[in-house]
């Protein structure tokens, strides 16, 4: 509302969180995405891809990464095309970064405020709710160096007159956290990835790249309709009286038909319980009459 | 959003708590204000004077009752006025209720929710801000008898996640405080009513109706502009090294000019503290250099 009319286009790679549509949509702009594959890890399309999408009615770019559903993270090749386009069509790019300490490669994390040149069309989205485990606490911070931005962004904070006085208390206490607390949370989603990952690609028929970043993953399973699946895993399937609980992906697609087959699956349990799950979910594709064999 | 299309109108007696103006904005939605005047204590126009606004956009009343800027309390015969204009020419009544226990009158409270043949229109907005003294808490509440409302709401509901946690926990808590803690917040606010009314009416020049509810007053000044005024006393006067805060009451209407001599005033100060502002209040008259005499 602070950078786009109504009517502006905003590209967003898909699947993506499905309230940046809902949002979009709220404030009058328009999404248009930009498919990725589960078969190419869900990279970044070529500079072409983007280039067929972008008309005068396009103000942005909006990016999460590491990535919502995906868990994918932007390489640094990827995220100097992404700056390329900004300068080249004088676009926006938000990105939301809520996940950013959750990165698995051992290399640097690439943010959007590291790219040169573009400085005054970077709006960054972040948020206390993953990096402390307070997404109740309500509290996140837009953050520009374009000023006009911040004046027209300090009208509607003011509108809304301000954010939750005791999440505000909790946050910036949060902020003095030690640097062991990182380092725990950061092994232990490891190990949880490797848990889960190697897991999922163990049982017959399923596929889940190796995500670099945040604790999701997008996984093909051998279903004819992950929506069904899922609801079929929570109303008429246990195996010894438990079950799992799973995102269908087509919800983070705006192409019908999309991630049909895939479900997002976020690794926030304790190793224990993710090994459980997934002996839960092998015998539920084993029993589900919808199962389809890949061709 | 729930209720209204982009380019809709609703009719709102000014003045106006000014954030209304800047939601509707938000949302597509055109304020239509119905003046009211400091002459008639703020009282409810006729029926012809919304019928004079009312045309193939309009879709919604909305009221404050108790008014926050006016402390203006709708009688019962306004508020049938209200239910026959819904009735007669099915539009929404959105009413802000949220000084609903503030009320000095003796007599029991109208709210929207009492009239019939409505139910279907009417929306009531709640919140602990002020009932418990919670601002900081974000703890609200849309109250509707409508289905379809109810349904169209709650999918911004999801679409936002949830409310603050921690503030759902005070304010649930806060249900449970006794009858004695109304009791005791009441009779402060009737003593501090007497104490500001009388005292503001003592002072040469200025006029304030009694308020029948809220903690709010607009009294008129004998001054040539409020705003002005009020950034004077803040900027340059001190009596014994203290000066007085008010809201200009030109942000609460949307008629340019009106209000211009106006102030509002929230009695939301200990007793002592609003009798040393009165004094300060009548020094600053005084002084001020911008003072106009009533014809």
């Amino acid at each position: 509302m602070a950078c786009l009319n109504p009517g502006d286009e905003i590209i967003v790679p898909e699947p993506a969180y499905a309230n940046y549509m809902a949002f979009a949509i709220s404030a009058g702009a328009k999404i248009r995405t930009i498919a990725t594959s589960i078969e190419e890890g869900f990279a970044l399309p070529k500079v072409e891809k983007f280039e067929e999408l972008i008309n005068e009615r396009t103000r942005a770019i909006m990016i999460c990464n590491p990535n919502n559903p995906t868990g994918y993270l932007y390489t640094r090749r990827e995220m100097n095309q992404i700056r390329d386009l900004v300068k080249k069509y004088d676009l926006y790019l938000f990105s939301d970064e809520v996940y950013r300490e959750y990165i698995y490669t051992g290399s640097p994390y690439i943010s959007a405020m590291h790219l040169h040149g573009i400085e005054n069309n970077t709006v960054l989205i972040d948020s206390v709710s993953k990096r402390y485990s307070e997404c109740g606490i309500r509290i996140g911070a837009l953050i520009t160096k374009n000023e006009e931005i911040r004046k027209a962004v300090m009208k509607f904070c003011q509108a809304r007159l301000s954010p939750p006085l005791i999440g505000q208390i909790v946050a910036e206490a949060s902020l003095d956290a030690p640097e062991s607390y990182y380092r725990d949370v950061y092994d232990e989603y490891v190990e949880r990835r490797k848990c889960l990952i190697d897991g999922l690609n163990r049982i017959p028929g399923v596929y889940s790249p190796i995500p670099m970043g945040a604790f999701y993953t997008v996984a093909k399973l051998p279903v004819d309709d992950s929506e069904k699946f899922c609801r079929w895993c929570l109303e008429e399937f246990n195996y010894k009286g438990e079950t799992v609980m799973m995102a269908p992906a087509s919800g983070f697609y705006t192409t019908p038909g999309a991630g049909i087959n895939q479900v997002r699956i976020a690794y926030v349990l304790k190793r224990k319980d993710l090994e459980r799950a997934l002996v839960i979910l092998e015998k539920a594709l084993e029993e589900y009459p919808g199962r389809v064999e890949e061709e």
